[in-house]
């Protein structure tokens, strides 16, 4: 069942109206009694809420694939939460296998401890798929193939999984969250230097410490004073300014995937 | 002398809030007597009518240089106005000498008969400087180091003129407007497809007949239907969907360009 989630931010050419849906769907939001005075935001992801959940109920979808983009260079990007992992590692794998020239990353975002607030939270499990890079308000062709392509193949790996096929175990790096890094500002907030150009436009690629990753207007680099090398992801995503969020820090890491038994019984996955 | 022109606009990361200020400078809106509910580009407009002209008056300022980001890969792209051209086509040629590593073109718009609109008609000459790709709510260090650059050259240039430099004739190539190109819709005005993948990003490069425009979201390619050689720009720019523009189509044409005088009064450029 597709769903455009945020209409009225779409009618605008916005992100959001009033809030970020997705960061909305939290137990405190969704159970909130409506008032004329809620943010769109909020009646929507209540709304959702019914449609696709309620979250944490049996009578919850299965699975949601949220479909994204982004202005950073990410390519083709999915966001997992740590607890969906197993699934999502098969569904990772099968794109990587059915398209070998989308290199294909997944990154595994722990929110260790704090509430889920993403819509995919409202199913059993879920997914987002990031595409990037893509300025808002304007429609590549590029990466609507792109979109197209990978969201056939996700609905191929759903139904072979709901016809009772197994996957073999498999080994595969993906990038885990370490946190997240700011612009450079002034004590006001105001920026004073942008993401460097040695740093922009390389997302998921090493970043050693000693490295420039932020350029001052006065012309100055601010260097990376880490220990370690680590691997940036969502670098200069408009979106992100108003988070605090120049670039999210990830590890990269091998990871041993089990295999995924073929289902028996008669419970199959509805996207 | 700095102005934000829209500074509402600027601070809700939109190009505008109520209508588009860059087609707001005509005497129609700029003469309009103040009421309440008058969109707010309107009042800005009027606001910087008396602090950087009146339009068409002696006491408007000699030049405004108004700086511009597009989601279009223009590279960096002078707008002039067919009627500004002496000047512009020698401060567009001082750039290309001065900065060999940029290649700087020029877009003459000709909007032939009808009323001048843009900010920089308030000024008795002026250019729009373009530079792109880049999103909108993003800063990248290299486009933002670029505009930094060309504005020092620029004034270069003015300061130049304004001490008396006289500068020879030349000849170069410019690409002067012809029309514009919707994107393919329904009746209904939505998108039925978006810019083929072999038109996207090759702003300013030839566009032959019979080669691709548009990829239709069934899977088939519009083709160029013209009898000749165009050199679109503007390829994809979000802002102008809803202008129901494409693409500008352009042809390139050689100009000789006459000696520019040395100044002898005491008038000089102020930007």
């Amino acid at each position: 069942m597709p769903v455009l989630a945020n209409p009225a931010a779409t009618a605008a050419c916005r992100r959001y109206m009033d809030r970020d849906l997705n960061r909305t769907f939290t137990f405190t939001f969704l159970s909130s009694t409506a008032t004329p005075n809620d943010p769109y935001e909020v009646t929507r992801a209540q709304e959702l809420n019914q449609l696709l959940g309620p979250k944490g109920t049996d009578q919850a979808f299965d699975f949601i694939l949220d479909l994204h983009n982004t202005t950073a260079n990410t390519g083709v990007c999915l966001i997992s939460e740590a607890s969906h992992s197993p699934f999502n590692l098969h569904l990772c794998h099968y794109l990587q296998l059915q398209n070998p020239g989308l290199p294909c990353r997944l990154f595994q975002y722990d929110i260790s401890g704090r509430e889920t607030y993403s819509v995919e939270s409202v199913s059993k499990d879920g997914i987002c798929l990031e595409l990037g890079p893509q300025p808002q308000g304007v429609l590549r062709a590029d990466l609507f193939s792109q979109m197209r392509t990978l969201v056939g193949s996700i609905l191929d790996f759903i139904e072979l999984f709901n016809q009772g096929m197994a996957f073999p175990a498999f080994e595969m790096d993906i990038y885990r969250t370490l946190g997240s890094v700011d612009f450079p500002r002034t004590a006001d907030g105001d920026l004073t230097g942008t993401v460097h150009p040695q740093l922009q436009d390389h997302d998921f690629e090493p970043l050693r410490p000693g490295e420039p990753i932020f350029k001052l207007f006065s012309g100055e680099d601010v260097l990376y004073e880490g220990n370690s090398i680590v691997y940036p992801v969502f670098i200069n995503e408009a979106a992100y300014y108003e988070k605090n969020v120049a670039f999210l820090e990830s590890e990269r890491i091998r990871v041993s995937v089990p295999a995924l038994p073929g289902l028996t019984s008669s419970s199959t996955l509805v996207p």
